[in-house]
């Protein structure tokens, strides 16, 4: 791994020899890394006219230290993924300046002026009319154009061969789509959901269920997804008075079904549903997964007329878009037990004082999506579900 | 493509260089091409003790020349097949001596003795109680040691990356899925099958069946596959007083849905059996398709408990197995629609007097699979349909 790991101090220099930062002056950097995998910096000039952020991935669990190795080449998933939206949607993604694979480091647009949609709604703020809908159609375009109907079939295996990311998909069957069914010691939960993890664990009808999602996630190459697409993976603001959504951090990225990018987004929705409902602040929460599903499938049909292979016909396209549907209120049930069960939790909930009955009703929600996917066909039956859990 | 192409006299001295032959005198050589693409020789010593095939993928299709080219790495995935087969089920599989990647050159055992299944069938040979058996046990063998049952998930990714076969996975795509269903300078058939020609390119119902089957061939990562699973792709025969089958020719190989290797052959059974009744010779061949089923899902089932990976449950393999016969009776259909109205026609049918009446009832036959394949749960209820064909 004979890469150079950048520290604060070496980021001018660095801006510089890639010709990002032609100033008089060296920016000033200062470190803003806050998930849990990488580095990211930002750097800006005295009067704040140019800035721009440096992600760079470590070859180990930033947090986690060296002691948990973890192969840097998930910089390039992440850069092939930029690549490809950048070709059909560059407005949803954040503006990429370079890529230098020999040291794993993204530059790109600074978007401190945005923020993050997780912490927006953590401090009850609501979604707004653009959010799930500038999401839906962010899965639609980039799992479009990467999937057989927009890509030529050579190329298209081209782009599987290429995107084969086996550590990422490993993190993700395992921890996600495994652990929280069985006993692991990743697992943890509040005591107050004991009963819940232990009937979860011991649901045998849930777990194959589970085991289905787990094989289609692993066998099903649809399309090239962001791979890891929650509430934190969202920017949110307004620049020059319209509205900006942009989606980052896709370094999960891999060519699978494109109902998991929607359904962990529905999972970060419905879970922040149920924290306002504790909190009584709910406003539009309940309309998001209705709202990024009608913009995904709109833009999809729309989509649909530029297919680059017109054997498939129209009533191939209800067929498919009906299955994917089915794919994402599955994953959607997975992403929510695995966040509560599992190994990662959100701040959504954890943030709450008592978090055990949103938890619990959330637990329950994600059981039946999981569960009852074939017969869950619209978004208004998930909205019964939601209802039905009292 | 600076690489050597073989001539008969050149084979001496490349058996020579190569390690395969430290005899006193050089072998006599013949060549034995006979398929659409490669060039075979055998090679064997004076006495006939001892003997050689070499095969060689050109950068054309042989039969054409030159003026039709075509990527000789279809070898290389002819090796890597062999390579994983040889792992779990060498016995129904020529033995490999050596692959030259430079040359796109394997040594192989001389199976000469052996006779193709086809010409067999087509003679009027009946299959004995061996064949069909073998051959769903060489599916099972082979599918499940590079599923995600058979192998760690890190390595199956690394086997799909290398496993990708853009120029023969579009022939596939093109000539078997899709040229059929629509007007094609490829397709002819039998001027007295003209109706059913126009039907079904009219058929919108069947088109969606076949869209379907597409793309599930083009998303559906399960495990390396053969490819080209027919009758001429098996040879049988007997040494020392036992019954000897081999797969051969796997230069189709990718990964993809297990069912299409046993379509291809349930629908090269199904079109011996209308060759046998319009001859008045059928004898064993109504058995075939359940022979081999049995034998694929008891050998699945035999490895399940091996599995690397046992978060998949047994309730996932009764599904999983109900989706692969699902899979497997819709390929089966789109394989005979295409032998007789597509490009590549069969032998069996075009070598009768009058092809018409077996052709009929066996495009009959692949349209009832292709749509009805949900509802055909079993070898029986397949059966009733070539019964209910009159």
């Amino acid at each position: 791994m004979g890469y150079r790991i950048l520290e604060t101090d070496d980021i001018p220099a660095y801006l510089r020899e890639r010709g990002h930062w032609d100033e008089a002056a060296d920016p000033q950097v200062r470190e803003v890394s806050d998930g849990n995998m990488n580095r990211v910096f930002l750097a800006s000039n005295a009067d704040g006219t140019r800035s721009l952020a440096l992600k760079q991935a470590l070859p180990w669990v930033r947090v986690a230290g060296p002691s948990w190795p973890m192969n840097p080449d998930r910089a390039d998933a992440e850069a092939r993924a930029y690549e490809q939206v950048a070709r059909v949607a560059p407005d949803k993604i954040p503006a990429v300046h370079g890529y230098d694979p020999e040291n794993y480091a993204l530059v790109m647009e600074d978007m401190s002026d945005l923020e993050v949609l997780r912490t927006l709604l953590n401090e009850g703020a609501s979604y707004g009319p653009h959010t799930s809908a500038r999401t839906g159609e962010f899965v639609a375009q980039f799992s479009f154009a990467t999937s057989d109907f927009g890509m030529a079939s050579a190329d298209r295996k081209a782009l599987i061969a290429a995107s084969v990311s086996p550590e990422l998909c490993k993190i993700t069957e395992d921890v996600v789509l495994s652990e929280p069914y069985i006993e692991h010691e990743h697992n943890h939960w509040h005591e107050g959901l004991d009963d819940l993890a232990r009937q979860f664990r011991a649901d045998t009808g849930l777990r194959t269920e589970v085991a289905d999602l787990r094989h289609t996630f692993m066998t099903s190459a649809q399309a090239l997804l962001h791979g890891d697409l929650h509430t934190g993976s969202i920017m949110v603001g307004e620049r020059e008075g319209g509205p900006v959504v942009r989606v980052f951090d896709p370094e999960f990225s891999f060519v699978g079904p494109i109902g998991y990018d929607l359904g962990l987004y529905w999972a970060n929705a419905l879970v922040s549903e149920e924290r306002a409902r504790a909190l009584g602040t709910l406003s539009d929460h309940p309309d998001q997964l209705r709202l990024s599903w009608q913009a995904f499938e709109t833009e999809f049909r729309r989509l649909w007329p530029t297919r680059v292979d017109t054997f498939f016909d129209d009533a191939y396209l209800d067929r498919f878009l009906r299955r994917v549907w089915t794919d994402s209120v599955g994953y959607a049930g997975t992403e929510i037990i695995r966040r509560i069960i599992g190994f990662a939790h959100l701040t959504d909930l954890t943030t709450l004082a008592d978090p055990v009955p949103a938890s619990r009703r959330a637990l329950l929600l994600g059981r039946e999506l999981v569960v009852r996917r074939e017969e869950l066909t619209s978004p208004q039956a998930v909205r019964d579900v939601v209802t039905s859990l009292g």
